[in-house]
C-alpha cells in the first residue's frame, strides 16, 4: 500500500469544530504527529501510534512525518485551527521542496479547518464582516519593521485586523507596540476583541476599544481582532454586546 | 420554549467540511432560512420547514428569521462557507441593531465554518502561509476606488490576497482591473490560484501567474488567491504543483 500524508486541521477548541473530513482523515491514520496538546485532543484509536513533539519543532516534525509516509504508512499531522494559517501546511510544503525527489510524488492532502479568527468572530458577532487581514505578530520569522509596515497598511486602508501569535514569554513588548501603532491610525473607539482558548472549557472573550486595549489581557492562547472605523458595537440587555462590521461601506446603501 | 437563532456556516462544497456543531445546530432547528442552493445542501429532517430566498435578499431573510425566532421557534439561517466572511452574520447583526428592542434579548449564536479561501488554499498547498487578507471585489456595497486602495495597500505591504466575489454578470470588468492593478506591484511570476466550486463534484483548480491570469477563468463560484513575492511553486512529477508561502520572510532563518 502506498503511503499518504494528511495535514489535518482540528479547528480551535474541542471537537465541536472538527469537520467530517478531518474526522475521517484521523480515523484512517496509522501514525499521528503533532504538538502534544493538539494530539491530546484526538481520541485514541487501536493500532495508531502517536509522535508528540514540541511547538517549535515544525520542520523536524514535517520531515519525520514525510519520511514515515514515504515508507508506505498512512500518516496524519494534526494542527490546531486550520493547517494553512500560521501552522503546519507551509512547513510540510517547505520540507517537500527541500527534500528528496521521492517526496514530490507522495500523496499529500491538506484538510482545512476552522481557523481561530473565525471562531473568535463568531463569539462576538461578525467583526470580520467586510475586508480583513490576518497578521502574525511573531517577529521570530520576520523583522519587526515589516510587521509595523503591514499594521500601517492594513489599518490605513480600513481592513479589520486579526492578530495571531500576539504574545509569548519571549515576545513581551510587541503587542503593546502594535496597539500604539494602530492607535495612530484608528479612532479611539474602534472595537478590539480578545478571544482566549475559544471552544475550550476555560474560554474567555473580552470586548474593549483600541484606546483601552491592555496587552496584559493576551497570552499565547489568545487571538485578537481589531475592528475598522466602520465596526459597530450593539449593546444588549442581559447579554454580551454584539460587534459587527457592516458589509456596506459608510455612505453606500445595502 | 424561548426562541433561538443560529447562523450556521456549512463550509464550501458538500458535507465533508461541515463541523459537528453546525450539524447539531441544523438538527435542532424547526425552521431553516437561506439562499436556495445552500438549503439544498442540508439533508431533510421531519418537521422542519424551509424558507428559501434569493441570493440578494439578505436583509429580508435576516428580518424574517429574527421575527420567527422571536415568536419562540428554533431557527437556523444557513450560509455557505463561514457566516462571518462576506455572508449572513453581519446582515443579522445589522437587523438586530435596527430592529425592535426585543431582538437584542434573543438568543443568537453564530456557528463558524470553513471559509472558501481555506478550502482553496488546502487544495493547492499552503499559499496563505504568511500574512494575508480577504477582500471582496464586489463594488455593490463599497466604492471601486476603496477596493483599489485596498488592493494597493495589501500588495504593497506583501500580504497574500484572497479575492471573494471576483465576478458576476453585473460586474464584468472589475477582476480585469484588479489584476492590472496588482501587476503594477507584484512580480510577473507571482502565483495566482483560481478555485471553482471547491468541494463539489464539478470542482476545478487552476494555478497560473499574475502576468497570465485570465479573468475569464473566474465566475460567481470562484475564489481567487493571489500570492506575494515570497509565494513559491513546487513542481511535482505526475501531480499538480504545490503552492505555498513560507512562514519565514526572505532572509530570516526559520
Amino acid at each position: 500500500m502506498s503511503g499518504r500524508l494528511a495535514v489535518v486541521g482540528l479547528g480551535p477548541g474541542d471537537a465541536r469544530w472538527l469537520t467530517q473530513e478531518a474526522d475521517a482523515a484521523l480515523a484512517a491514520a496509522d501514525a499521528l504527529y503533532g504538538y502534544g496538546p493538539y494530539l491530546d485532543r484526538v481520541p485514541s484509536r487501536p493500532g495508531q501510534v502517536r509522535y508528540p513533539s514540541d511547538n517549535r519543532e515544525e520542520s523536524a516534525r514535517a520531515t519525520a512525518a514525510l519520511r514515515h509516509a514515504s515508507d508506505g504508512a498512512q500518516v496524519a499531522i494534526v494542527s490546531g485551527g486550520d493547517p494553512g494559517v500560521f501552522a503546519m501546511a507551509a512547513a510540510v510544503c517547505a520540507e517537500i521542496e527541500a527534500g528528496p525527489q521521492a517526496w514530490r510524488t507522495l500523496d499529500v492532502v491538506i484538510v482545512p479547518g476552522v481557523t481561530a479568527m473565525l471562531a473568535v468572530a463568531a463569539r462576538v458577532g461578525a467583526p470580520l464582516g467586510h475586508d480583513f487581514c490576518a497578521l502574525s505578530l511573531s517577529d521570530n520569522l520576520k523583522p519587526w519593521d515589516l510587521i509595523e509596515r503591514r499594521l500601517d497598511a492594513a489599518a490605513g486602508a480600513g481592513f479589520v485586523i486579526a492578530l495571531y501569535n500576539p504574545m509569548s514569554r519571549a515576545r513581551p513588548w510587541q503587542l503593546d507596540a502594535a496597539f500604539d501603532r494602530l492607535r495612530q491610525r484608528l479612532p479611539a473607539s474602534t472595537p478590539v476583541m480578545f478571544g482566549r482558548a475559544v471552544g475550550r472549557s476555560n474560554e474567555t472573550v473580552v470586548v474593549t476599544t483600541i484606546d483601552r486595549a491592555d496587552p496584559a489581557t493576551a497570552d499565547m492562547a489568545t487571538l485578537i481582532i481589531v475592528g475598522s472605523a466602520e465596526t459597530r458595537t450593539v449593546a444588549r440587555p442581559g447579554r454580551a454586546p454584539l460587534v459587527y462590521t457592516p458589509r456596506a461601506a459608510q455612505g453606500v446603501s445595502a
